[in-house]
């Protein structure tokens, strides 16, 4: 009786202490960024989401977060994460538009929604539901990964005052924004980062868009080209975190509660972060080179831009329902929320931008 | 032997079962906000909290949500953590100036900080340390709790052209902004929220100072008041999560991270959720009320208004060294990032802010 006593109360303990382990299983997820590892804030939102989930889950969910050094490949995370040889990307959706145009609004549209509004559409005006229905074609689930806010509109050697200073002009602009630059009679050219300085330094080319002064400086294009123009092309670009469907529905409920809700914050990390690295740029530039000017295109070129992103948009929509059905929905919701902005933020900078602050 | 193998085995399961059950034990935290419990979306900010937390923690951290409307106590919240009778809050840092002035300039300072300049200088400018420092004093610890975005000017009966129209003026606004408009000679009221749209409908009082479109549209002010005027004095007002420093230093590590990230997941929550509640009710209360007209103060009331701002911000500084430290902190950074403020959405802004968007 006794050892039987001992062996029932040794077997029970066994079969209890087995489910509590069957909690403490380690899963590892490898995720690939699109991004280089010095690309600092938007390598950031990957390495945030990485040490706050090993936190979180006690060990229990690791993620590896490989750099574009060590994958080799920017652009073809979307297609690793598709097949399974990577579980996660951080990465943007546009860039994937020659695969699923889709893909493109998630990102950012020409003209289109602020980082605050993006946000606001993806959350409360369906976008999230959207993006969903996109992504469940390729088994993948995506999720905002950190918006880099308004990008600028370039660096120019000269000032563009008319339509005709386009015409000819030679510039580095991708996507969407260097078709629409095409139109104007922008020579887009394609030219490996590493050669942007120079290639603008020597004149190989005469104009360049990159990110933002956080990320611009680094490059040093305001070295040799005095007009930094606004933006308009990419008012509030978003990156995105992927996961594989399959992989994601196999993690346990708390695990997959731990990941979303770490990608929510490392993505209001990554704008925060970019936010501040801008300012401090931009404030740096400024009194190195005191020469720089900030220049926003003409209303008869901002006019033009306007005509050739919706004769571009147009197209697309008139042979793709549901890119119609996105377009519209990010239009309309731009409509109702604009002029909020408008009011508030707008409004409140116009009475405070002076120099002449808290005076 | 079979009986002391059996015991030993036993025995051993027994003490790794110990061993696994203690991070199953369960803790219970009390959180009081000082809002109703209909006071949305400044209420969701604890609700999506505790949502994340339970979930995240698989149950074994739950927080339970009480509202003013049990606690009966707005503004006791403070000191309920600090005395430990809550474990946490969810709250405003200014409206405890009276007991501590240093804990104004973590929600806002007029003419100052908007919500993601705020953010940055919480995150990268030294912020969150001056907000540990001056919690620390009350054992409490503090973290962003949610941004509203700038808060509107109020709503005014007549239109305000000159500062002659403000003498004499009956105005509830509260706070700091109450004590600046009461050096313009405005008769600055004190009315319990229940009875400020019937004291804005008979004239008991000219004006109001509410939040913004999002909340305001629930209390009606649109229906009797037509002039609205945009922000100065709450250009980017930040809620607050407290919790009780012993109570949090008594959280296994992974639950301490697993409240810290869902603080974080949540303020952004909060701030994106506001963002798209005052597009939609702005949008609503002007095409039911298109007699409404947004006013910005003339330059000269917002010049004097900042000259009074200044001048009672230079009286508590100088009787207080630490509220100098935070308020030059918030001023240097101020100056760094505007201008990327500027260049990037203010200018993006002004070139998207008519009807004939996208046209």
């Amino acid at each position: 009786m006794k050892i039987k006593k001992a062996l029932t109360l040794s077997l029970l303990s066994i079969i209890l202490l087995t489910q509590a382990n069957a909690k403490e299983k380690i899963y590892k997820l490898k995720l690939a960024t699109t991004w280089g590892s010095s690309a600092v804030p938007l390598i950031n939102a990957s390495k945030n989401l990485a040490s706050y989930v090993e936190k979180m889950s006690n060990g229990r969910l690791l993620i590896r977060v490989d750099s574009a050094n060590k994958h080799k490949s920017p652009f073809g995370v979307f297609d690793m994460v598709k097949a399974g040889s990577y579980d996660m990307a951080h990465t943007s959706s546009y860039f994937y538009k020659g695969k699923d145009i889709n893909m493109m609004p998630f990102t950012t549209m020409p003209f289109a929604l602020t980082a605050p509004e993006l946000n606001a559409w993806f959350y409360h005006a369906g976008g999230l539901d959207l993006m969903k229905k996109v992504y469940s074609k390729h088994g993948i689930l995506a999720y905002p990964g950190g918006n880099t806010g308004v990008q600028m509109g370039g660096w120019f050697k000269e000032e563009i005052k008319t339509l005709d200073d386009l015409k000819g002009l030679k510039m580095r602009i991708p996507g969407f924004a260097g078709e629409i630059m095409t139109k104007l009679g922008v020579l887009v050219t394609n030219i490996a980062p590493g050669d942007l300085y120079t290639s603008l330094e020597r004149g190989t080319i005469d104009a360049l868009e990159w990110v933002g002064p956080g990320m611009d400086i680094k490059m040093g294009f305001h070295k040799v080209a005095n007009y930094y123009y606004t933006g308009w092309h990419e008012p509030g670009p978003d990156t995105q975190f992927y996961i594989n469907k399959k992989k994601f529905n196999k993690l346990p409920k708390d695990l997959q509660m731990i990941l979303e809700v770490a990608m929510k914050a490392s993505s209001s990390d990554m704008y925060t972060y970019n936010y501040h690295l801008s300012g401090l740029a931009w404030s740096k530039m400024k009194k190195d080179y005191p020469s720089i000017q900030i220049k926003s295109f003409s209303k008869e070129i901002v006019k033009e831009l306007k005509k050739e992103n919706q004769k571009l948009i147009t197209k697309i929509k008139s042979k793709n329902p549901l890119f119609n059905e996105i377009i519209t929905s990010q239009e309309n919701y731009l409509k109702q929320v604009r002029p909020w902005t408008i009011i508030s933020d707008y409004l409140y900078i116009k009475e405070n931008k002076l120099s002449k602050i808290q005076k």
